[in-house]
């Protein structure tokens, strides 16, 4: 079964979730419109909607309440996508100062803090202080991954324990929630929350791993530019940190990675995916993807029987196996 | 009567909102640690946090409640100055690229975001969602306020409307909720807060004219940096729209402003200071300035006679008249 299939069967419910993005973040202001829509019609699996409505099934399923999570909630992801284009690095800047290039940056910044603040002033018309409070501290977990990336950027000697707690930050939290307030908004009991969070969690770090392994061994094709981001960025992946366990490989792995970074990432990233590649980081990452995949499937497993159940389970088998 | 004698006779209640607004802000990451105590540590009037207290002597005064807005409005004006901080000229970064000026941007860019998020945490403590909903709205309103100020840079074809319509978002709104979320947490009645609004709403005003003017009259000792910063960021100010409205200065005052934007401000202010400083835009802004301070003094009449209020009406005069 393709994701797709899935969304299928919740078509009409995903396609007014699409309609009330658009209406959430539209303004009357042009640029502010031409920026968030743009971002809106790239697109993106809403992936975290889809958890939103399927966990709702689980309680009272009312589309009306479901949204005022199902929205922010992708809000809050785009405004974090919108964020990680601010960047620091001057020689990236495009040739000469257009009043357009000049203030990309703010442009960045003021449209991500925008729809943040849709996706609160949505959410807040649900009155249940509960739901605020979760959402607004996943807000801050996130910001804590993030900077816990750019303080990790090149730091080859993290264990495999900082990254784990980092992509739970910038990622699993996320889509935990996501399957939490769905049950909660739909006034499903403590434990059905409960058990959807740690199948939430559990598939978001699959994902999360599961991204960072395509970004290593993915075609250009698959993944719409060159394999090797990460690595160029100075973003130490899973596959990366049990290669550089590898005696033979941590000497020449280390070299290539330090050239990276002392070109600023201007560089060739050929060399470090070779050995990256050849190393059996990627088969180790990719079990410990396995293994929160199964975790998410034993939460699952507790849960009443029904067809959102058959529809996560197909979700999380996807996310194991998906090539892009 | 000194800004700092009204905070004497609330030393004790204004220190421990300093202190708990450090609590808040600390996090086991260091150099978020280092970023948001650097902010607290610079200071700042506090203006908004006093607005909270004075505000919520008109109803039940706790501080423990009050707390709970008056530190994230203080959080999320403190996490604007850091969004501000974000830049996209390329040609003002300083030097060769190392880690730390490397990720400055993104590192001002989290750590606002982390502010934000930790106002938002806390102010759902409060368990009161129409408070909520009136903070998210605001944080909206200020970004809308933020994208108009770089729509608006260099626009010398803007009207005095646009300006007011853009101080209004960008600042007066913080200072009016501010006073009305003090009166909503002190239980205070609606008509009492509506005029805290309403008072709050034209200090706010004119607390922001008055910025503008010193802007550009200010001397460097006065301001800690050289007048006409404003208009070398291309931030066209009230006194400069109604200056460009004499036929005499127009044309010579649009060719300094012009120099300087094709310069990217890295230009001398000086020729169009001195044309602006010789207009009446001065004059006119600062009468402007003192009917929005008539304006919260009406408001202010309404409300019943104690000491807060003598205290909000010296808070208003020491904005109209002050010099730094």
């Amino acid at each position: 079964m393709k994701l797709w299939d899935i969304y299928a069967t919740m078509k009409n419910d995903v396609s007014y979730i699409e309609r009330e993005l658009e209406r959430t973040v539209v303004s009357d202001h042009e640029l502010l419109n031409e920026t968030t829509l743009h971002l809106l019609k790239a697109g993106g699996k809403r992936i975290r909607p889809v958890f939103v409505l399927l966990s709702g099934k689980f309680g009272t399923y009312d589309l009306e309440q479901l949204k005022k999570v199902a929205v922010p909630l992708e809000l809050i992801h785009m405004a974090s996508l919108v964020h990680d284009d601010v960047i620091d690095d001057a020689n990236t800047r495009r040739g000469s100062m257009t009043v357009k290039s000049k203030w990309d940056n703010r442009i960045a910044m003021y449209t991500g803090d925008f729809i943040y603040g849709k996706a609160l002033t949505l959410v807040t018309e649900l009155k249940n202080p509960d739901i605020h409070l979760i959402l607004s501290k996943a807000m801050v977990e996130m910001c804590l991954g993030e900077m816990e990336q750019i303080r990790d950027f090149f730091n080859t000697g993290q264990s495999v324990r900082q990254y784990l707690l980092r992509i739970r930050r910038k990622t699993a939290l996320l889509i935990a929630i996501s399957c939490q307030l769905g049950a909660l908004a739909a006034g499903a009991d403590q434990n059905v929350s409960r058990l959807l969070y740690r199948y939430g969690y559990n598939v978001g770090m699959a994902f999360q791993i599961r991204d960072d392994v395509l970004d290593l061994i993915g075609t250009e094709s698959q993944l719409g530019k060159p394999p090797g981001n990460d690595i160029l960025q100075g973003n130490i992946t899973l596959p990366v940190l049990y290669a550089l366990q590898e005696p033979r490989l941590q000497e020449p792995l280390l070299k290539h990675i330090d050239e990276i970074r002392l070109n600023n990432g201007h560089s060739d990233a050929t060399k470090a995916l070779d050995l990256i590649r050849y190393s059996n980081g990627i088969k180790i990452a990719e079990q410990l993807a396995d293994r929160y995949i199964q975790k998410a499937m034993d939460a699952l497993a507790e849960l009443p029987n029904q067809r959102a159940k058959r529809n996560l389970k197909d979700i999380a088998h996807f996310i194991a196996n998906r090539n892009h």
